[in-house]
């Protein structure tokens, strides 16, 4: 493995996805940006897209623009991220925010399982998830209970283990597909189908996996699945989140919000709640317009990529990353706290260090590299492949081994910034 | 009273508020749009405060712009809400839409009177409110049960039969607090109070208050409230809806929805959930920064206009329009289905006729004229005083009276066009 510049350069000049990069807003090529696992970036496209949905069709067209576009917009995107997931148009919308779906889809599963009170997740998951899974089961009542799996290295989970987990009262099996530390990827077949044998339902929360691998939700027989569109989709902060429901449970499932824009012809305004058929039925409220159109160009964009070259390159990349690791990073105390399996990883690379936050501070404030962090001494790379070069892994890993070697973060505070 | 145009014109030169109208982008003077009770227009400041959102802050800021405004921003906007509210700044956010702020609500103030059973609200609600609160009674069991009283004359309701229908079992009394068929108000107050004798607690839907009327929430003592603010607050399509919890019941209720937003020091990433103090135990998922960065603009304009100044141009304007209703349309068979007591009609004014429909449509088609049609006959005109001329409202009634003279509804079909 070469450790010059040149050959980062070299990889980028043989990328087929490298003109993806043009699309989107980089005003500043020297800032090295390894965050779009937690907020994608601007797609030029979408700047001028909202400009359009403002100017041309709130301004001018006024209420009328919902009959020309915005009702159907939640499907209309939707069925582009179906795309995405090896899904049906007709099983995805985009709508409120992940912790919303979640929370809708979790009470529905439990509530078309009535004989059966478990709910089987593990500490990897994200603790939102955690949460609004503790909200359902107290909400469902006292014999309610939640299983959270502990993960024995804190990156990993067996199959086997969870097969332990689930018995004949586990109504909900739910894990989030890519852990948003470790960046392991779960056997989406396997668990899917123990839930199954076991007569359970499985949501999979993919905010992780979408827009940075292929996934196949039909083939895999998944049931319900949720995730956020602004991660790898680049839609934009706080972008509406999707939903997916197979279609065939669609009409056995109730949501616990029965906002109108889920009522059979909302607009007949009748007094007594009819859910329309489909995964419409999952929509609560009025759909947030300008947020929604963000989301769109974001998808195209990936549809015009394909996933599955873009998953060539993420894997390329990260590889790259953990080679560049294991040559300067780990002797100097760095530790890899992602799999090595690229089947098993993610598009996100975490590395640790008891310094990490410390770290983390001095490669935003005086390197100009943007990674993420997660509490306690976590720093993500997250490589996003639409607009990630070989050479923005190249220069954050000079100037990660820089901080450290020239204890650069030694001038920061221990404690984390407060944000409230 | 005089007919003729030039007196309208009169009017409108004497407005103290009509410099508001060039706040906002009216491309087309000849269009009258009578719709800002359902979308209002778009201020001239949100298309360049958007256009900086997503310019300067997502494509340069990247995620730094978390730290940077977006995280306080549904407490910020909620703050300036607020004042249009009779409230405290920290009793009032901004986030979800208004039916998953209600849900939540509705949910968190059942279970804070878990001996009592019964929620009281009436067949004027907005249909919504309704579906949502016959989904909360059925999630929290066989024994709870929702009475829908009925107004007699389909436009008013008594506060007598208000009194009649609260009783010792009564957890919940909720109505929206103009209602939106009629435009009728509520007696906030005595409502209020007569919910809080009985033990109860009050939730009022704002939605087609705000913006359109001074409100003193903490005056009379309101527990709860919600709204939206794509109506008279003119945040644009969907734009995220704001909740009220009184700051010394913000402890006591505990949101159904235990997403990560409402997670004490969310960013410890801790395994179990517990709520921040405050109204943000009511946030859910990661706020819409765009479609809540559009709601601001007009929230400020609100408040530079003032609410009581703007309560008086829309009293004067809604009587303007009953006087010419009365010289004009009633003779042509148009109903009056407002309240004619302007204390007790909000910004709009409903007009019934049989062939109500197929106007509605002749009047967008051929007059240029966009009321709201509300099956299966009634015509709105809503008034929105930041924009809405005096001209406006004599053009609009002018040109109804030559659908209905000329006929000029016969040729459109009866039915209902479908929205799906």
């Amino acid at each position: 493995m070469r450790l010059d510049v040149e050959y980062a350069r070299e990889l980028d000049r043989q990328d087929p996805l490298a003109r993806f990069r043009d699309e989107f807003v980089i005003d500043d090529p020297d800032l090295i940006y390894l965050d779009g696992n937690s907020l994608g970036r601007l797609p030029k496209r979408t700047a001028m897209r909202i400009r359009d949905v403002i100017e041309a069709e709130w301004g001018k067209r006024l209420i009328r623009g919902w009959n020309e576009g915005w009702f159907t917009a939640p499907q209309r995107v939707g069925a582009k991220v179906a795309r995405l997931l090896g899904a049906q148009p007709e099983e995805v919308v985009v709508t409120d925010s992940t912790a919303v779906n979640f929370f809708k889809l979790a009470v529905a599963a439990l509530n078309s399982r009535p004989s059966r009170r478990k709910i089987v997740s593990d500490d990897l998951n994200f603790p939102s998830d955690l949460y609004l899974l503790q909200g359902v089961a107290q909400l469902a009542g006292p014999e309610y209970r939640l299983e959270v799996m502990h993960s024995p290295d804190g990156m990993t989970l067996s199959e086997d283990a969870v097969a332990m987990a689930i018995d004949s009262d586990t109504a909900l099996v739910t894990f989030t597909h890519t852990a948003f530390k470790s960046g392991y990827i779960y056997d989406m077949t396997s668990i899917t189908e123990m839930a199954h044998r076991a007569g359970a339902l499985v949501l999979w929360d993919l905010s992780h996996s979408i827009g940075a691998m292929p996934i196949a939700l039909n083939a895999c027989n998944v049931d319900l699945a949720v995730g956020c569109t602004y991660k790898y989709l680049n839609g934009g902060p706080g972008a509406p989140a999707f939903l997916y429901i197979r279609s065939d449970l669609q009409d056995q499932l109730v949501s616990p919000i029965w906002g109108w824009f889920s009522q059979r012809a909302q607009f007949d305004m009748k007094l007594d709640y009819e859910p329309v058929p489909g995964v419409r039925r999952f929509f609560a409220g009025t759909p947030t317009i300008l947020s929604l159109a963000a989301v769109e160009p974001g998808v195209d964009l990936l549809l015009e990529a394909g996933m599955d070259r873009l998953r060539v390159k993420s894997v390329a990349q990260t590889e790259y990353l953990i080679s560049l690791w294991d040559a300067i990073l780990k002797p100097l105390g760095v530790a890899l706290n992602s799999p090595r399996d690229p089947i098993r990883r993610g598009s996100h690379v975490s590395l640790g260090h008891p310094e990490g936050l410390r770290i983390d501070r001095a490669l935003i404030e005086e390197m100009r590299v943007i990674p993420d962090f997660r509490y306690p001494d976590n720093i993500r790379f997250g490589v996003a492949p639409l607009y990630t070069s070989f050479v923005d892994i190249y220069e954050a890993v000079t100037r990660l081994r820089r901080v450290i070697e020239e204890r650069l973060y030694e001038k920061y505070p221990l404690e984390r910034p407060e944000v409230t």
